[in-house]
């Protein structure tokens, strides 16, 4: 497809190398995909410590947690918010992995963005216009979610707002998109991973965990996620998933991570570098 | 369908009889359907009184005018802003008609609250849990659009945050969904306004502009919807259409607009009362 | 939208004025719309009878009642058949009433064609290209149901098939789509009445029954069908909804179905012919 | 998810192992993934044969092409018919490449069976009770497509048809849903390959060429789908791709399809067994 002439820094017409988004000592966008992992909410420092040393242990670099949940319900856990932030400072402490958590709005931005490596705009908040801004003028690095029914050009053109005011490290985040599908939660588009690079130079992962919705599917589509070029995967995982406050259903144990872990790098494209999709 | 037990506030079993939401003299959930037109974005002063004079002379009670507009593309135009509402304010003096516009953020939520008389969160924003968090501590009426991709529970779960807070006074509205169609803008889905009305005292208006993406569309879907069973319709309404700064695809001319409020009361149903429809 | 050039005998750039599909002294496309009405599925001599007679008392001008029935699955009812053909011929004698019933294949298109007076391809065959051109060869009107996940463009061509075989009797039928609404069964798309109107000369009618799933619905779909410009609309009625063999959740009871009936004149749009609605 | 009870003969439950379809000595569903490869439409004899001792240098083990040709347009290439199986079966013995081609109706059904070592039912057709029926009374191993709107339970209930018949030798495609993607023809659904194989004995291949609709995006897809535990994929080549009389925009050319099949090897889980996915 030929996209939206008025799409511009976010383009390979901007810039023809790929972008290589760096937390700490890591790349994204790099010659070797990364994996993020962690519970979906932080619900206590034993859980999250846990967790942490757990997924870190099996080869993930980064920790994934929610202290600000955005949920359907108002009667819903609605995570442990500023606790929750405290909670992931101190497990960065002690295992030295990065942190990753999702910021819900302009209110709060500052609190999050002081307390985490990689900032997560999550896909409800794709086209949170005021939020994208703040994020621009931020200056860590973020992960930018596709809404469920955002189309490709609408997800560029939300990380172009992030661009447009200063901040150049943004990585794209394919989670499933909403369809009649019935068996899983929404339908994970991996076309969208060597779309996006061929026309955008910015990195691209995948949560395979949201897409599916249930963790017996999350390996195979982690599998399909790398081995269709994603810079990386997103994975929930949850010392005891059917007892966590959210999303336990789609939680990996941490067996399944094991496993997955054990696997994944048999799927890296031997030819990959962030552009060689591009046609 | 039977829905969350979680449902409280907005359910009919908390409340068995329809809420009237008024504004004004007006009221929205009533016996008649109420017409509220106007243009997408508030362009000028002489442009946004044109369009009120005319609407209101051919039957519509309130007007519609966007001052902060959330657009795809960061380089498209985004609305006047503070000096949009303050041509609302004076366009409403004028005339007398009250004013409906949206917000887009809890920062600019203050001014465009003090000045408007319903506040219309758009359908991005309908997750946007801050906002509506923010809208239901307000005493002004507040329209809810539907979010392309929200499943019916999904939007009664947004109308709950907006109660939880302590704000009855909301209105639902059904703008079109996103589907594989392609020869309009979004699918309409006006199944919704019967179910909603029997699981939900809310009343549920219409916006058929935004769904056809298309002005030749609109009256048909129009008078469909009010045939339906809606308690109003929220239409989009420009001097002149293909120069309008957004939207003008879908903006009715005066002409048309004409001929919509000409007929459309012919569409109420003679049993019509909030609540007949629900079986 | 500008549509595929080469849609040919079903535009209005081949014939502008619209096609009058005659049934009998029904006159399908002209000014007033026509009511088909009956039980999903022939279940007996008795059950369809007392429908023929109920619906016609109420106003009805055409049966409407299964005789080959595509079901999801093997070991669900799959209709009487030959047997139900004949039900359908006598109680047509006993009524005078006009019959329409579906047809699954090349095979059995001779009898069934035989004995209906309007033969229905329904969704799952809108392109079954072999069974459209069998039905181009024949002199009997022809209703084409619109797949559930048909484009506007893929539904016209199904029609093209059959106009190219030399049989212009063809009645348009919108019947939903498959979207990830979970309410319903199909979400009905209304937009697609006046635009196949704007694009095409032939007659178009709606079946809220098979969209909404739920008979609940049905009435409030029906009215904004007719008002949205359709030249008619296809419901299904059954005696005993409950007991029903095939889709008895959709049924309307008789007192529905006249309640139906006694209100649907209403929605009539007073300035109606075919092509009004064309932009 | 738990699927509908009367899933009997496809389902686990009736048998545990993975079913093997032998197709002369390939099998399809054992321990390798099998590619099947060829051009969308059969258009000549020199054409067909050029392709198909290219892809079998490659690697492929199976030759596609279309005879009988479903077009959306009655106006469009309708395929070489008869001749075209007569070019297959010449192929054939020229090469030892076993053939598929699709059957697109009852009447045609002896002559398609008698030319082809597996008959392909379309996705247009996965719903067609008389096909189903009829390639169920055949002894020819039957590749059955999904619906680009099919649940996971119509797909599998359409496969039910033909076991329920006597014919067990049924593979199931995975070829893409249409959604409101815009970037691709459909999107390509992976995590029904896991789910079909949990729920089902029956070998899952996956067509990316139909689901991307675009070249470049088809070898990252069928990584994608080998990873995701596949027994195999069916991709379209073509000698001149933009010469194509039917789908060139998706073909692969002859040095893609080179590069895809040195590389795919690589992306088979090391521990698959047809079944090891399921959790």
């Amino acid at each position: 497809m030929e996209y939206a002439s008025d799409l511009k820094l976010v383009s390979r017409h901007a810039k023809a190398e790929d972008t290589v988004v760096r937390v700490g000592d890591i790349a994204v966008g790099g010659p070797d995909p990364v994996v993020m992992a962690g519970p979906c909410s932080v619900e206590s420092h034993q859980q999250t410590l846990e967790t942490a040393e757990r997924v870190q242990r099996a080869g993930a670099v980064m920790l994934r947690g929610g202290a600000y949940k955005p949920r359907t319900s108002p009667y819903s856990f609605q995570g442990l918010g500023a606790e929750g932030l405290r909670i992931l400072e101190s497990v960065r402490d002690s295992t030295g992995l990065p942190v990753i958590s999702e910021v819900l709005d302009v209110i709060t931005f500052d609190d999050v963005g002081a307390a985490v490596d990689v900032i997560q705009i999550g896909a409800r908040s794709m086209q949170n216009v005021s939020l994208l801004r703040r994020a621009g003028a931020s200056t860590k690095p973020v992960l930018l979610k596709r809404w469920m029914s955002a189309t490709l050009e609408e997800f560029l053109f939300a990380a172009e707002y992030i661009l447009a005011e200063g901040n150049p490290n943004v990585i794209l985040c394919e989670r499933g998109i909403r369809t009649f599908n019935d068996y899983t939660r929404f339908t994970l588009d991996l076309a969208i991973v060597p779309e996006l690079k061929r026309l955008s130079h910015l990195p691209v992962v995948v949560d395979p965990s949201h897409a599916a919705g249930r963790r017996e599917l999350v390996l195979p589509l982690a599998r399909a996620a790398i081995a269709a070029g994603a810079d990386g995967i997103l994975v929930e995982v949850h010392p005891e998933p059917d007892e966590a406050l959210s999303d336990g259903r789609q939680a990996l144990t941490f067996d399944m991570f094991d496993e997955l872990m054990a696997t994944i790098t048999h799927f890296v494209p031997v030819d990959r570098t962030g552009s060689t999709i591009s046609a």
